[in-house]
């Protein structure tokens, strides 16, 4: 079939070389020329097309900005094919399901693939980001069953798992699992800032920092479209790091003690 | 020459392979006899001896749990030979310094190995261990230079850098750039505990989780000793946690940017 992509980035690429490995013709579209011209180099499209083009295709992928998604959404909308059916990749799905609740469009199907790379741009895209990754759709009461099943069945093609989950769970546990340790990552980084050297450190610090450098302007973007979820992890984180401190204040053994049992049953589970 | 080792658990049997491979003898000891007949099975010593002709070996490695490291130092400083020299390797420093300020040994020298494994006990240790891994003193001005540099010497042929800091800056990197991503990773792990799974997680997750499980009896005693520091740092981590959350609950997107640049900038230097 013939996919469209709107925002050959990462992901948009990603999307246009696994759809091409399986046969499907694809059309992008970019706002930036240079972006464009990356993605036709590394073989991501067969070409790129007018907004409108793209928006004729059996099944469009909008890849682009949080900050962006719901604008382009809505102008997708009053352009694309009767047929066509819409879905996006954004790792916040309240937005898009806020603005789905007044649009009403059966054909748009939230989605978030669970991959991606520290750096960014097509030159980094590769068509094996999805195999074995999860890819969750958070489907709405309005959602047509039989695009859905059409955007699922694609994208097991390129590898990828299934997953349908509500919305709101959605975001609540990305914010958890993804958002809360790039901002625990960043703070870190940021405190060991002032030190001549790092040479005290071990694996600990190595693996708890490495997600520390992503993009800025993404990532500010990503927390503020999710803010309500995150700004709730970061409540409950912030007050379980306030009970050890207070455990270690008091010298409570028992307690601090308690407090690495906990975590040591919950990660034997979380393997 | 004759080394000694009191406690040969995971850094006592490390060093006892290390100290083997490079020609020494190697005599132990270990309150546990079951501990003694893994160190004697994997070669970590040549034989498990009594406490009191331990002491009398020429450079003895004390390698006791925290909780414990104080009363075997004033033990072993009423028993030792008047040529002996011993060193620690606990993670902080403040409370054997705060001994030796009384105790006044010039052949006591405090030291830390930066080296480690998520298991415990003389059956994991390695001779390997040291090498390319930072080894730390931090040497009292009543400290005997010669003494110092026949340890340093001598964990140089373990392959170790060795290092010479304050003992309070030592405590205050440690805790920020070992203990704190400790805290963290137990902390994180414990809000995951209510959900059904971490499918919605990628490498962040495994990454920021990974010593999540490490042994609650010796890292409640780690953080107690280095109680002060950790207290300090986990301070300073839950305003920067704060101060992010309040720019995201306003929507000051220039804010995080910063907050994401600030990050960027201080893991590119700590490469």
């Amino acid at each position: 079939m013939t996919i469209g992509i709107v925002g050959c980035g990462l992901i948009g690429g990603s999307i246009g070389l696994a759809a091409r490995a399986n046969g499907h013709s694809v059309l992008g579209f970019d706002l930036e020329s240079v972006v464009g011209a990356v993605a036709i180099e590394r073989g991501c499209v067969d070409e790129m097309v007018s907004f409108v083009e793209v928006a004729q295709a059996e099944i469009v992928f909008l890849c682009v900005p949080p900050s962006a998604v719901v604008s382009v959404a809505s102008e997708l909308r009053s352009r694309k094919g009767p047929e066509t059916i819409v879905t996006d990749c954004t790792s916040a799905k309240g937005p898009i399901v806020r603005w789905l609740s007044s649009a009403n469009d059966p054909n748009f199907i939230p989605g978030h693939p669970m991959a991606g790379h520290e750096k960014s741009g097509p030159k980094f895209s590769s068509g094996w980001m999805f195999r074995g990754a999860t890819w969750i759709f958070t489907p709405t009461p309005q959602t047509s069953k039989q695009a859905l099943k059409k955007v699922e069945s694609l994208v097991a093609e390129f590898g990828a798992k299934c997953v349908r989950v509500d919305a709101d769970r959605h975001d609540y546990e990305v914010a958890l699992l993804s958002h809360l340790p790039h901002v625990i990552a960043a703070a870190l980084v940021g405190m060991a800032a002032p030190l001549d050297s790092t040479d005290a450190s071990g694996g600990s610090w190595r693996d708890l920092t490495r997600v520390a450098g992503v993009d800025p302007g993404l990532w500010s973007q990503i927390l503020l479209a999710n803010r309500e979820s995150v700004v709730q992890v970061l409540d409950d984180f912030k007050s379980r790091i306030a009970s050890l401190q207070e455990t270690l204040t008091n010298q409570d053994i028992e307690a601090v003690e308690a407090f690495f049992q906990e975590a040591q049953k919950a990660k034997a589970k979380q393997k």
